[in-house]
């Protein structure tokens, strides 16, 4: 199958990348991403330094990766610049220790701000597959990210070819690049289900400059099982969707679902297909994570469109032994694709993701901590939350057993504003800030989302601050954090006045 | 003409609108907004108070109007709440002071939220129009705003025929409302010059309550001429734009561009009309301005979509005596096709905003003014921003005599994110964040875009917060803010460490 193509150790695939390269690696989260050229990459670059020469690459990636590339590139020091989205632990303490540059990008913009040529050549397309041809046609594996724009731009493709993974996954993917304007059409999407380009990556056969055969699972770690927070935000998320289809905002066929990554997203999907107020319903969503799984064999998901794969090697290998029954119900597209602006809008999407901080106006922090250190990057959030039917954050009450508040005067960092933000829930309850004035919406957060114990807190804020059409007071507005900042405590907080 | 339907007085048509009652205004900005039922409706409700009887409105508009609307109605105490963007000094100020209930809205979410229902029912359309017909087909004026919308889904219908426009308008209008999700379709527009939709509003004839003529001007104000400051910005635009041709990121058939409203954007699609490395070029925008007129008659710009025509008073005569001229070179769209995400994506917009303030890292307010009170509203700046080909935000490097620096560490309200916000222009150069990681975003804005005289401050700042992967200090933040709040001048910053 790989007849015609310089069959390559990993070694020999990294002795192929030079210092200063710019490559762009497929995959989207640990799904999909490659596992054996990024590790010898990262020992060539150990090697390299050693012997007192440079080795440092730009890394484009879809999403976040497995630790065998973030991981390992970050721990080389590897790595030049890097963007969008990761989850490392590694490479987010380069990143905030300032030894390692980031800029972050909307997923949805990562192919179209690569096609503008705005970050330079892209040198290699080191892709991870389940089926490669002898003309070139090249069947991803468990997610897409921007393997098929990095693929077509690359001078020279390397590929995984993982054997963990089935060929029959031909069929799978939908790989649809549009033209950038002025020539650019609609993307012919009007469902969740709609299939409007190749199934495969088709590339001149001359472009791949070797393959390495692997076999080797996805790096995905599992999920919490839901605890009585995560379950009773779920319940909340629900209750506020079977009231908005009662009284007619969603029709009675539902509108498609997105969902952010991570435990509460999981558990807030679980509880939305436990409830039996809400009818069977399709995902478009950016990654298809177990609970979605569960929910497809039980009826109650119809159909899940998503970037990537990102189940546990238990869901998987469930997935695998079923096939033909996946088949007709999953469909993995590009990143500009699952997260598109024009479809978010379109396709009349309910959006829920998971926030690090609220404020009481209603503007989501999504990536940094006490305004300074990165978490994770924006991810998909600004895709979906800005042109959603209708955005709604998550978050619990409280982190650090109490010590902080996720509900705060002012965000350390504004990454989705008031404007976009429409609906947030914690295990409290839920605040609908649409059609309210800030004031209004500050009185929704502290009643039924604040946790109780911050509550007289928050309204003494708004108390001293109450002028203006934004009730806020510069002097205080980082009151809190600077509290936790010198105490350790959120708690202590004392308002200037 | 106007057979058959009531043909009230302003004040008769003013007794028909009740306390409580929901009206959506047509219009944008002073051009095409009602200018003697909103008069009389402001007469009514002083009427009804001195007489001790309640009478508010909920305010719906398509972006803001002119004197005798949102003047009169603020004056008269006449509005509950109002949405979106509003400019008027007498309702900014009852806004601020907390009297009137103001929520801001993208104008491209205003009619799809509408629809939703999570405003409550639309009881009145009031709206200008230039010709009705005994069949219900009516001709708006100089703009579109939500009429279409509102018109559909109002339970009655009120009109202004203003003889001061002339009924040979018809066809400078298109008209096109998507259907909702799970039924909407993609907006078929493909080139500024498509026309989808049709020439006028068609409604049943029987919800017309009445008919008020008046022979009125748009309450339109001019523009100030360009100053030192304004041109030298519109030149660095220019400087940008014709670089980025010639290294082909632009395609040498340039994009359509947008500009905001006011002097500074007035001042630079001037300089872009004069700069010869530009080739002529198709404006998708949300309000045309004088400069673009000038710019149709020089063949510079070959064509211009937007929502209003908002010139001053001489430069609409000089439209209106050569209508057969213009017809083929400006058509007038809904605020949710003029400034729709789906497009402004798919066409490439180039996008030029202006910002209150802008931080180091490329955040930007464009609302609120130190964190409190509400200057005019997001407008359509966050729906082209996010979505641009190339989004640009200009400002003076400093207002009130250099007592304040527009460029600020962290900005007091958050409205475009360092995530949309691509390249910041003052008068002292470009500072291009794309591709840059935060501390680079700083240097560039530092070295190209903040005042002289504020530069080693933002150096010192940088210095005291060089942690993180953002260099922020929370509890310097706002401190040029609360200098200027406590001094007069942010020149007397001392940053705490």
């Amino acid at each position: 199958m790989t007849k015609g193509f310089p069959i390559l150790t990993p070694e020999q695939a990294a002795a192929l990348v030079k210092h200063n390269e710019t490559v762009g690696f497929g995959g989207f989260t640990a799904a999909g991403a490659c596992k054996v050229i990024p590790l010898a990459l990262a020992e060539r670059a150990k090697a390299e330094h050693a012997a007192g020469r440079p080795f440092k690459l730009g890394v484009l990636t879809g999403a976040s990766t497995g630790k065998s590339l973030d991981g390992a590139l970050a721990a080389a020091e590897a790595i030049a610049w890097r963007t969008p989205y990761q989850s490392d632990p590694t490479l987010r303490k380069a990143i905030n220790e300032g030894k390692t540059k980031f800029f972050d990008l909307h997923l949805s913009a990562v192919q179209p701000t690569v096609r503008s040529g705005v970050l330079g050549k892209v040198n290699w397309a080191i892709v991870e597959a389940s089926r490669v041809t002898p003309e070139g046609e090249i069947t991803l594996s468990t997610s897409v990210g921007c393997s098929n724009t990095y693929v077509r731009m690359a001078d020279h493709v390397l590929i995984e070819l993982n054997a963990y993974h089935p060929a029959e996954l031909t069929g799978f993917h939908d790989l649809y690049e549009p033209a950038d304007p002025p020539h650019r059409r609609e993307i012919p999407i009007y469902a969740p289900t709609d299939r409007v380009g190749s199934t495969v990556i088709k590339v001149d056969p001359k472009k791949i400059a070797g393959i390495v055969h692997t076999n080797k699972p996805d790096e995905s770690g599992g999920f919490d099982a839901p605890d009585p927070v995560t379950t009773k935000i779920g319940e909340n998320v629900a209750k506020f969707l079977v009231d908005e289809l009662r009284v007619g905002r969603i029709p009675a066929s539902f509108l498609p679902l997105q969902s952010g990554v991570g435990n509460i997203a999981n558990a807030v999907i679980g509880a939305l297909g436990s409830s039996a107020g809400i009818p069977p319903f399709m995902m478009y969503t950016e990654v298809i994570q177990d609970s979605v799984i569960d929910l497809i064999e039980k009826g109650k998901c119809t159909f899940a469109s998503g970037c990537s794969l990102t189940v546990s090697p238990a869901k998987l290998q469930q997935i695998y032994k079923n096939l033909e029954y996946y088949r007709s119900r999953i469909v993995l597209r590009p990143q500009e694709i699952s997260n598109s602006p024009e479809l978010v809008r379109r396709l009349g999407l309910i959006t829920i993701n998971t926030a690090i901080e609220v404020d009481l106006f209603g503007n989501v922090n999504s990536t940094h901590v006490m305004g300074k250190d990165l978490m994770n990057g924006i991810g998909g959030s600004g895709d979906f939350t800005r042109n959603a039917h209708i955005s709604i954050y998550t978050c619990p009450s409280v982190a650090k057993k109490g010590a902080i508040s996720t509900i705060v005067p002012f965000v350390t960092h504004l990454d989705h504003s008031e404007h976009s933000v429409q609906v947030v829930v914690t295990e409290h309850g839920i605040a609908d800030l649409r059609g309210k004035a800030p004031h209004e919406r500050a009185m929704a957060m502290i009643e039924n989302c604040v946790h109780p114990e911050y509550r007289q807190l928050m309204k003494d804020y708004l108390t001293i601050s109450n002028k203006g059409h934004v009730p806020q007071t510069l002097q205080n507005a980082f009151g809190m954090h600077q509290a936790f900042l010198q105490t350790g405590d959120m708690r202590n907080t004392k308002w200037l006045s």
